[in-house]
């Protein structure tokens, strides 16, 4: 046995698997053990050589205390779907389109304070006078003008926790009981929980690690009436409100609050939409709240010894860990779902922690482990993804979650993440404490959310696949696992200081025209173009994909068309004739055999006169090259993760900002093989992402090179 | 010989082909001959039976003018492309981009006030003082704040008429001297062109109809440095203007004019632009002050005994003839180029004239008439693209242009002009006076322009395919062979007098988003929404293409959305799940066999919950239907024009109009054949539209049926 054969891995236990998991633990160097949800920790286990962690949930799990308090139970703002006034007057069934037995409309509170009706004709407020809502019928019913639209957005208690709600659908619970919400940010129920979590940590001398799931705000997810998920958003603030937050929130902010500033024409002020001020105040507001609120909590774990981690999702919102005030917390670590190379990003990069965990796919649950079932498959194909992103930016651990019995069941699955497990510890030793090699600039992501939505941009739900982002997400992969150090900034920190802009080389801006990735209204700011122009101008380098800078305005839908040598012809041009199409060569796309994968693309794209089209779909422009100035431009209308568009990006990248001749430095030619230095440790290695062989010209850091075969997905280390 | 064989046909000639134009007046039973523009009409022609048109040009054929009153050359509002200042001061070159021979810089009139620079990055006028133009290098200074860009709007003299421009380009004439433009609204030329005008009437007494090519304004047309075009819109102002008619503007709408209300931000206000109010004053005011004057000339002529035709194009900018004044103008006739059944429509549906004749493709120019061209195959495909719509409002004569002597090199072409010309002959007699059989309701196109551009949308250059309009023009050409009543209304005219719609059945709204002809900010607001969804709830129907009533605001793309059934996702509401994506079987489809063509369709279009989806493209929804209220409602990403999508077109407004029991009235069941009947002359006619032969069921209008073959491209006609 080597030196690699023991640690950082977690594994999943439960009371009817106890000498499996001794097995296992052995086997695959296992020093921690954890509960899931729905799963109990044995006794057994206890004093095994591992640490135990334990799920803790502060908002759920106790229907006792919610139906004791049900003035405290979660809340959500909840909009009805827009309705259609035929008369004078209309009744709007508040929870017709929404899963009953997720929800309670709050009466509780005043109606006429919290809720708001609006005619979506006109966007105009309802007055009060104007409605009223029956309890018995579950109806608003509103004095209305002719064929105008209307929605009420109101308040309803959460009765069923919707990831309690999900992992019940996900594993066909039976006779489990709904668990209802609490909110620990009101004061009965945060006496109650500081209590209740002091009391446990006493009661539970044995457990090292207690494992938030999360702390107190679900982000937004909402059922419809099938019971199927109707609205979700991963960084929503809708279920982080009720009027006693509110009430706090107005004392500070010095203004009313509106349900508008959640509900937002319905749109619900999703990561894609541009923050309005209200909406960014009560951010802020949330975070600096929660932080505090939580560092309580984890004062509390630490004061009886143990740690406290926090895991990356559920009831999470306010605990951005790019956020400000995260820090302040004080969490030992953060563990998180590890979908992808950008999901690990999000994990690894988490400034303030001791360390992080990533939890690797596939869950041991039933819709993945059963008869038929590939969780090898599976398996491979997260590894190999990710560790693309854990050689640039480790986690500090690896582990599972679910149930374990359900993947002994598939002795090759285990085999698997055997050889994960071992490959994980090398690597891990030889990338050491140091920073790998990146290229002499910094490579920035410019959209309105900057550094809190680090590696989250493009996303709707954790890491699932979605129209509209899988064509800028790639992006983000491709660059979770290339030699850039990458920066996420927003507009608002250009304007603040530009001298954010000094050690980038390139800036990126990638998203749909108007929306926070492609930065709206931003691109209206002069002193945001002309920055960006200067940046340019003076050497540096733009690449925009999909829709950057797109704001319509003075005769341009791309605000930086002059820069990027594109803007888009929304037909108020069509009369202005177009001459550019033609496709010439050009050193991006020099390794591209095929033809080039751009997503969904953008149409309707054009080339201004002195730009190079590098592809031309038809009369859509697709990628073209520009110079401005000193500097260079580059424009793609989409990029889906793929080994070749992650070349694309990384000859766009050199060639924007000048530096093609610095290309080739760890490099490999081959594109399905990378190539990652580690100076501290004076190690580097060379990686196969694929399932087949490959061979490639390997390029050192001083230009040599030599030839090298690597055996399917395999990673081979070599010493300076 | 039939009755048939004389009359209704117009035929170029030329001095070099006199024994040949009489052979072939005889043969194609002409009763005109013309001259053209390069062409003269020989004497020895006069008194054979033929009625002889003179092409007459009012601005141009009279350099000796035009260079001893060079104040009075045309002009045209031009802008500079946009350029980035690096430094505090820009240099722009005025005509870098022209085409030079085209223009003069125009600095005879008062820059300072007639020009414009714009700072294009904020929109803001840049103060006078802070620019200069030195004549010598042609070039405007600007002080300028570091990276904004910027253009200059400015005048120039048009030195030669760009259609004179665009014959002696086409026809490749040497040796030609350049025609210089002059402007006939101003003191000087206005008395010499009037007076020119009654002497050439005198000196040509032969001449029974002075044909206007056209009046005095020229669309907006230029050319690039390469003598390429640069800039073309069929329906533009640009070139309407100068300081002496700007001045007389100014009289009259109290308020200052501004390079800007022409420029438009680059865009020049054309036809696919939502008109400013300050444009919108200009035109009418145009067109009032040309159609007095143009009255003058009329009167002119028909002092002389001779009649008073104008070519719809070339300098036609205020003469449109579904303009408000154009019947005051008093001309006995227009004669327009024939593209297809649109452009058809274009002149045979003109009021307030005795005569339309349509001049048909094509025209005998060595473009087409060379060796290995095949001018028979272009004339089949024009003629029966054209009779479509002929068989619904027929023009009264039809002709040709060019040069016959080219065209006698084609016998096989002059053996079809002969067929069309007898065919045209039977089936204007058979129509006879009355109207043809239409549908027991209104087909209204509704957009910012209405009846002004009817049959005129979606075009950039006359009858010319353009990319943002082909997928929309396909509604038009389709509909100009339909048996509905069309007509062109715009969303002023719903807010003057909704009235308007008590005769429509189904309104059309298509175009892409905040063009004038979707109609963006007028789908902001209330009354026209609130007019139409009433319109449809009590049993209208709505057919909306592309992006109709799209203007982003209140949680909605399309504000029409819960009518139409769908909306577009811009990126806003991904978050929002979205479940209908099923197909289904509709009537509107009942006979599609193939994929539907929907041209270049709109990304991102997804069903509402109770829509249903007839066509989903990969995600991209391109066919709905819907019920709202009692009306009904369709929509479709794009109809290119094709059989099968005019019988969807048709299919699609009888289901609208909740009249599809009405349908099969006067109706072939085979798409390529039509079924149009004459109530005045008792008779109908079976026309092929294809160029193979076809067997179909013929529904008459007592739904009786029978079966019929034709042959290919084959009309019968039948009494009823």
């Amino acid at each position: 046995m080597d030196m690699n054969n023991k640690g950082r891995v977690t594994l999943p236990t439960d009371v009817d698997i106890i000498n499996e998991t001794l097995e296992t633990m052995e086997r695959l160097g296992v020093d921690a053990l954890r509960d899931c949800d729905g799963t109990e920790f044995p006794k057994e286990l206890l004093g095994k050589g591992a640490k135990v962690y334990a799920t803790y949930y502060t908002t759920r799990k106790d229907n006792e205390w919610a139906k004791n308090n049900p003035d405290e139970i979660q809340q959500m703002y909840l909009v009805t779907e827009p309705e259609t006034a035929i008369g004078d007057t209309l009744d709007i069934e508040l929870l017709r389109d929404f899963y009953k037995p997720q929800f309670k409309v709050n009466t509780m509170h005043d109606i006429k304070r919290w809720w708001e009706v609006i005619d979506r004709t006109t966007g105009e407020v309802v007055p009060v006078s104007h409605w009223d809502y029956d309890e018995e019928t579950g109806k608003v019913t509103i004095k209305t003008d002719k064929y105008h639209e209307y929605t009420v957005s109101f308040l309803a208690f959460i009765m069923w926790d919707p990831v309690h709600m999900y992992n019940y659908i996900t594993n066909d619970w039976k006779d489990v009981p709904h668990q209802m919400t609490f909110d620990v940010r009101q004061p009965k129920t945060q006496k109650y929980v500081k209590d209740k979590l002091a009391k446990w940590c006493e009661d539970n001398p044995n457990v090292d690690v207690v494992r938030f799931t999360t702390f107190f705000h679900q982000f937004t997810l909402n059922f419809n009436d099938e019971g199927k998920e109707k609205f979700v958003d991963w960084f929503g603030y809708s279920a982080s409100i009720s009027p006693y937050i509110l009430d706090e929130f107005e004392k500070e902010a010095g203004y009313k609050f509106r349900a508008e500033y959640i509900i937002d024409q319905g749109y619900q002020n999703n990561t894609f939409r541009i923050q309005s001020k209200e909406f960014k105040d009560f951010m802020d507001f949330q975070q600096r709240e929660v932080a505090k609120l939580a560092k309580e909590l984890v004062d509390i774990v630490h004061s009886h010894g143990k740690e406290a981690m926090m895991f990356l999702g559920d009831h999470w919102i306010g605990t951005e860990p790019f956020g400000k005030y995260f820090p302040e917390i004080g969490l030992d670590s953060v563990v998180g779902s590890v979908g992808n190379g950008t999901t690990l990003r999000l994990i690894s990069d988490i400034p303030g922690v001791r360390y992080t965990e990533g939890r690797f796919l596939p869950y041991f649950f039933p819709d993945t482990f059963h008869e038929g079932g590939e969780p090898k498959k599976e398996a491979v194909e997260n590894w190999v993804t990710a560790r693309r992103a854990i050689l640039r930016s480790p986690v500090d651990r690896i582990g599972y979650g679910g149930y374990l019995k359900l993947a002994l069941e598939f002795p090759d699955f285990m085999d698997y993440i055997e050889s994960v497990c071992n490959e994980f510890r090398t690597l891990y030793d030889n990338i050491g404490e140091g920073k790998p090699y990146v290229a002499p600039f910094k490579v920035a992501v410019l959209n309105c959310w900057g550094k809190i939505r680090s590696w989250g941009t493009y996303m709707v739900a954790h890491a699932l696949w979605n129209k509209k982002c899988y064509s800028y997400g790639g992006i983000l992969e491709a660059l979770a696992g290339m030699q850039f150090d990458v920066k996420f900034i927003s507009f608002e920190d250009i304007k603040n200081d530009k001298s954010i802009l000094d050690d980038v080389g390139v800036i990126i801006n990638a998203g749909s025209a108007y929306t926070a990735n492609s930065g709206g209204e931003n691109w209206a700011d002069a002193e945001i173009v002309t920055t960006i122009k200067e940046f340019v101008a003076n050497g540096g380098g733009f690449i925009g994909v999909g829709e950057p800078s797109a704001y319509e305005q003075n005769g341009r839908f791309f605000q930086m068309a002059s820069v990027l040598g594109v803007d888009r012809e929304l037909g108020f041009s069509l009369s202005t004739d177009k001459y550019n199409w033609e496709e010439k060569p050009h050193f991006i796309t020099e390794q591209c055999k095929d033809d080039i994968d751009f997503g969904e693309g953008i149409k309707d794209v054009y080339a201004l006169k002195n730009a190079q089209v590098i592809v031309n779909n038809g009369g859509d422009i697709e990628m073209t090259a520009n110079e401005f100035g000193n500097g260079r431009s580059v424009y793609l209308s989409g990029l889906p993760y793929s080994f070749e568009n992650t070349r694309i990006l990384y000859r766009s990248i050199f060639w924007a900002a000048g530096k093609e001749n610095e290309m080739k430095k760890w490099y490999s030619d081959n594109i399905n093989v990378d190539v990652h230095a580690y100076m501290n440790t004076k190690k580097y290695c060379v990686v196969n992402n694929t399932y087949t062989k490959q061979s490639t010209t390997i390029y050192k850091g001083d230009g040599t090179a030599f030839e090298l075969d690597l055996q399917e997905n395999e990673i081979l280390w070599f010493d300076m």
